[in-house]
């Protein structure tokens, strides 16, 4: 027998099992609502189906494929579907998906320009769009000294926007001497865990992070912000770094950028705006009111693989003086040396975050921004809002749910009248029909349910249907 | 006129396109060594091809397609070209671009187990099948105290490393309070600059990491490194982590494992294993001499998106004590809790590492094990292996170049007899040709060059061209 010369799968045989994986995604999303959107097996029920030990021989693409859907199915939740309410949306979309396809088969790294410039080139280009389509300030944009930069997520866009502060407030010396431990960064009471997260990776330490109280309203307070940068400092601290949320991870709570700018400016810190999910809002013009202020922010990130039909990984983040960015980041060994790079003429994309690799992600944002349109955007985004608003009037009112914040955008916190136990056993029992799926928060210590309307198949159908669902269940409850 | 309903891409519309960019992705890959290996364009010349702005209304996806071809890919260097020999390679694969619309198709959110249980049961237990297919020590595996998990590279996988023996010798102290400038790391000289980097993310500072003497072999000198983890106890600092390299970016240099294992053991040091390259060799047994002494290392990671044929992003990372990762990198807020995770049973991956986000990596590397099996990754490996081993004989047997380093893998460093103008002279006439691409480093301060063989579809006649094109050059410019 003659010995076998590879092992790779040949190209017609990829051309064929491509169409049949192109079939299946066109499939799921046909009938991703058959499935419970929240996955009901039980620890273990996944793994206990899949052999002990990877094949000796190679397997036919058809038996993984049917694992897929036998095996892994089953395990999923499903963030496509339109009755997926939970969290924040995850979206994708056929443009995007296209994308990423032709980002793995060209599986180029963009770390530097040299090594693939037009991975470079169309993210910076992408990110410049960006700044113009939701209007913020020009100095996000690549021609200032300022740009954008695509990160893996808001988590590592605030590590970065802690770690450039962080160097520019000590001039250099915490990346060559270590912490200090006397570095002071602030954020809201209702911040994202990524700013904890952030603060313990980057030696800033926790107890150094200081949670600021909010208003009736989740917005964080201005002047307790104020006054406890002036006690820090008057306790020799040195305050360095301010993260303000354009949307709460628990409510969507809006912090006024423009009065946080205020203090900043005063203290001289550097002001990292957190958009994460509400930054594609600003799309539409009459939702800019968000930012209002960003003007004076150091930098600003949010997440078009949220809300802006673009599949995870892709988060945007902008820096308004890229040198900062880069000081804190930059190591350039001599296997890393080119002309391009020497010449200072590029943007190297590895001094700009924490990996050193990186692979194509712009394509899939440029592809969905390009489907769209900046005009097809606004329609979905304005009817994820509109749908929000009618769902927010519909618990006003009502008679078996409270209201328990009043948000411009698309999330729509409550809870039941009759208190935390009833508001968690409806949302299990709604959850448990598997025909939709929203998760919880506590505001005020109480037990609220989260209804974050933005997936991007959702209608007025699926809204409606939660909503009946919703009172079903607090129906049969009360029973 | 009747208003628009939707600005989505309809999925027979979908399915046609995604039919186009299968045939896209094979007619790319059946000619991709009729590109320059390396791009030749000057920066800015793929930016100003494209439109100051998003545009306003959405565009086909023919001209999407016809902009990737046209405009892009003039701008691509070809990671998947056979003649790409620079850098390390970065691989892919059909299985593994198959596994990757999937996931693209599928868009889950893994951050918690009950986000999408499949997410990270499928992931836990492909972690686990690397350990036994690599022979890496039972303690990784997800049964013990230890486990895996995907990280996005390897450079956030030593950090991680770095946070969890930082928590671990300051009893989450750092964590808590911010760096005390006082914690000292230890690496190679000729370690990957990610080190460093990670050293200036975590707040150690990079005066505290101490870059420890390499031998003839640019291998890591035990002996120096235990003199300098005394000397820095005796002056009262505390020495914490140790990175040792198993293949070094410059010259895949390998240090001993179990050498540096008697040091960190007599000090009680983190001993962090960096094969991100040469890792997946271990596949073969005859090549897991790189790994002896692993048994004793706290944490180890390798790259499968550089070896294994499975695209960007996907770094393998395992730690023996996973409790001290979670430690580092947890945090738990409401909007997060669930039964799952609430009762322990589950891995919630978020924890163990620096985003929150993560998509479904896994399904792709699974992919790829499964395509090829076991028996066809040691095929693929081996030959990547002898063909480096055939080239090297050809450097010593030859009149125009040096060896530099006995390498056992697929890196060879060599250099032009006449010195370091002559050596970069040759290498950039060879880039230039656009038939094969190399990278240089330099070796005892003498500029080197590298020829990296690994790339999935790299056959003994690509291996013989760029010897030609090397030998070519050299008597060109000799004249």
């Amino acid at each position: 027998m003659k010995e076998k010369q590879s092992y790779h799968m040949d190209l017609e045989t990829f051309r064929k099992n491509g169409y049949a994986t192109i079939d299946w995604v066109v499939d799921y999303l046909k009938n991703v609502e058959s499935y419970p959107v929240l996955s009901q097996v039980k620890p273990g029920d996944i793994r206990k189906q899949l052999p002990d030990a990877a094949p000796e021989k190679g397997e036919s693409f058809d038996a993984m494929l049917k694992d897929v859907t036998e095996v892994v199915m089953p395990g999923i939740t499903h963030w496509q579907s339109p009755n997926f309410f939970a969290y924040f949306p995850g979206n994708s979309s056929p443009p995007a998906i296209l994308g990423e396809i032709l980002s793995a088969g060209l599986s180029v790294q963009g770390m530097l320009w040299a090594t693939s410039p037009a991975c470079t080139e169309v993210e910076t280009h992408v990110m410049d769009w960006l700044v113009k389509m939701l209007d913020l300030p020009e100095k996000f944009m690549s021609h200032t000294k300022g740009g954008g930069v695509i990160q893996h997520s808001a988590s590592d866009a605030t590590l970065c926007a802690l770690l450039a502060a962080r160097e520019r407030v000590s001039s250099g010396e915490v990346n060559k001497k270590g912490g200090t431990g006397n570095l002071i960064a602030y954020t809201s009471a209702q911040a994202h865990s990524s700013i904890e997260k952030g603060c313990m990776i980057a030696g800033i330490g926790t107890d150094n992070l200081r949670l600021i109280d909010v208003d009736d309203e989740f917005s964080m307070r201005p002047e307790a912000l104020d006054a406890q940068i002036q006690k820090d400092k008057d306790a020799g601290l040195i305050p360095f770094f301010v993260c303000t949320c354009v949307g709460t991870t628990s409510s969507l709570a809006l912090d006024s950028v423009a009065e946080m700018a205020k203090v900043t400016k005063k203290h001289d810190l550097w002001l990292h705006v957190d958009a994460a999910m509400a930054g594609t809002a600003a799309v539409c013009p009459e939702l800019r009111f968000i930012n209002e202020g960003v003007q004076e922010a150091d930098s600003y990130t949010f997440n078009p693989h949220k809300w802006m039909f673009t599949n995870f990984d892709c988060n945007a983040f902008f820096v308004a003086d890229r040198a900062a960015l880069i000081n804190a980041l930059s190591i350039l060994p001599e296997y890393l040396k080119n002309e391009a790079t020497n010449d200072g003429a590029v943007f190297d994309y590895r001094d700009w975050h924490i990996p050193l690799g990186r692979r194509f992600r712009a394509l899939k944002l440029w592809f969905a921004i390009r489907h769209y349109g900046v005009e097809g955007l606004q329609f979905h985004i304005r009817k994820h809002v509109e749908l929000s608003q009618q769902f927010k009037q519909w618990v006003i009112d009502s008679d078996n749910f409270d209201l328990v914040v009043d948000n411009p955008l698309n999330l729509i916190c409550f809870r039941h009248k009759d208190g935390d136990d009833k508001t968690e056993a409806i949302m299990a029992s709604v959850n448990q029909t598997g025909e939709a799926y929203l998760t919880h928060t506590k505001l005020n210590d109480k037990y609220t349910i989260r209804m974050s309307i933005g997936q991007t198949n959702t209608e007025l159908k699926h809204v409606e249907h939660a909503w009946r669902l919703l009172n079903e269940a607090s129906d049969k409850l009360s029973k």
